[in-house]
């Protein structure tokens, strides 16, 4: 697993580098789809002294299979949402400035022009609030749970991430790198959103050049990058 | 006292890398409560020259007792606060974008999410103004009276800051170290908070989802970090 | 072209610099006029690795001329601009947040002090929305032709930017340099243009003031500078 | 008057430093008071470049003295301003995004809290604007005499700085460090202020906790410090 648990880590310092994470806020994960086992950070640690050997192995059911320390304890999640998108290879989470204010403010994030489009298709939803029973229960399963539901008619390929609600965005995507990429423009199209809906309350996007935008670097007929 | 003053200065220095504090801005203390003693930054002295020798030691009644310069003109906020807050040991003041912003809103800092409920159990409370007799005579006691009537029905523990109104926060934890990391955490939170309420006025916390993140943090049942 | 290729390179590092890009966003291009050449940022290709032999050189009906990478996907957006304003040697798109946000609200950025008059004469405008055919068509063309016809009583020596409405912003001048020079500037006005009107919805330039500032620099009548 | 041009040089580094200026944007002065001599940057010339010979010196009449550049195209109103504030020693000038955007706003700058009161005696006046005979004549003086006019009955030495409508600050202060000192809290309490009323629109400061403030720092009763 040195591979992977280095991509993992790399991913995690990302964040940091990112500017998407203080002190041992967030975390990055990422998965061997072969052997069914999952990389992720450990819980609580500075990703100043993080290494590779600190990252934590678990099977999908949770079972730690190597690692000194207690993984993350957004660890469940992380599991859940593996098991229910399948093409995905790498998870991150944070609590980025803006995306968390969007999450705390409870709103989808609409899709307001092209650097948005670039990478999400449509609004980057924002998932529903917990019952009690779901808070009180195994909340962090719960919370996987409210991201799987809020994607029952998305695509999460196409929707590389999503907003829990009074929480923090998560990302993903093909690998680790690409999750932790896909956090930072998250971050970047939150702050975007908010300013444009400042200037002009009204603003909307153009549906038709969004689409135009996604496809040309996605799909089939993506003609972007060499 | 050495230990502590290396304490004192780290956490003064730590206030500039956070970018928490500029100019002469800001001051740092530590208590020894064994020895009844304080140490804090001395008024008006340059973050880039600060040294432990730098650092005052002070009784609780004020009293300097070690040191060549006179301590922070705040001083006798911090020394109300460590007698009536026997359990912290550390406290910071600064004047942090976003979170004097809040207290010269005069408002408290609503909890609107995890990244808050994760550290502050609650709103961070914003004080009364001071009387024109409390602000011509012992003004910077009375602050620190003022925190403290604040706190009647408030734990110190579950809420280690406050924002004194039309001046900045105060926060303060266990050692100097964590009131510098809680007034980073502070500015953060008061960022996203005026963040959320710009982009959607009505918005809310979740009470239950809070009080689930601050005990997955503190208290007996503490489940997050190694 | 090596001189060219250099100052295209330049002009490209120099948006990283001034973090007005991120990853692969962006480009800066630059045109040789007696030549008919112009030299352009290769598509999706990192800044990191960004060298003088990566920059592709067309003439101005897009036929590559040397280079072994795919140019930006923005290319025909450049070319037009080149055809249609023989005054300017070089071009810069960036995704710089304040700018893409008023392109985003879809509105002209006023002119609402000196610091935007001394390089843009009168408000930045925003472009209008493509058409269906046109976004389906040959879209990056048909971007540049948007704004061509946004310029129809505009000059573009005066006004060396534009909108493009749901996108971002344009900016050129004589050189590659200058182009990335006024995309630097465009963005410091963006913001402090949100910034006014946030503080005074009503606020509103002098035209008197911007005119004495604009011909300060501009024109035979210039005293600025050595 | 070698000492001098090296704090005004200086000044104008931290300018750069304090991120309160880019490129060419803004200028520091001094001013030797026995010889009747102020020192300004040259116009229009790269801060990364800048060297101590670089530095024009001329007399209060505007006739330069020695170097070998042209003065700040704002050389007039610093002249103006020293000849009417006789206690100054330093004078700046910026763009600094915040301070900017409350000029631009046209809007006298609130006294909000401690932070402000600590430098700011009240709050920062914003100018009238110039009228059409002023902007078309002797403008930079006429910037000058509009300052002048509007601290008629403001005291230069509580007041160090002043917002130039749709235009930017201009601070002061006894020498060159301080008046750039000045500039980069009036940037803070610029932000600050602009936070605060976006929280609460109807934030109001508390003049009796301002005063206590201003002259704990200022005057013969100042106790802050060393």
């Amino acid at each position: 697993m040195t591979g992977l648990k280095k991509q993992v880590l790399e991913a995690n310092l990302e964040l940091v580098r990112q500017r998407l994470v203080i002190y041992t806020w967030g975390n990055a994960s990422g998965i061997d789809r072969e052997r069914g086992l999952v990389v992720i950070k450990p819980s609580g640690v500075s990703y100043d002294t993080l290494t590779e050997d600190d990252m934590v192995v678990l099977d999908l059911d949770g079972k730690v299979v190597e690692g000194h320390l207690k993984p993350s304890s957004d660890t469940p999640t992380h599991l859940a949402l593996y098991k229910a998108f399948p093409q995905i290879g790498g998870i991150v989470h944070t609590h980025s400035t803006y995306a968390t204010a969007w999450a705390q403010a409870g709103k989808d994030l609409p899709c307001l022009g092209t650097t948005h489009a670039d990478y999400f298709h449509g609004p980057v939803p924002c998932t529903e609030s917990l019952s009690a029973e779901q808070v009180r229960g195994q909340y962090e399963l719960e919370t996987g749970n409210a991201i799987i539901r809020r994607f029952e008619s998305l695509n999460p390929q196409f929707t590389p991430g999503v907003l829990v609600k009074n929480h923090g965005p998560f990302t993903w995507g093909a690998s680790p790198a690409l999750a932790a990429y896909h956090a930072r423009v998250l971050e970047e199209v939150a702050q975007m959103a908010f300013l444009t809906l400042q200037i002009n309350p009204s603003a909307t996007g153009d549906p038709l050049l969004e689409e135009k935008h996604f496809f040309r670097k996605h799909g089939p007929g993506a003609t972007y990058g060499q």
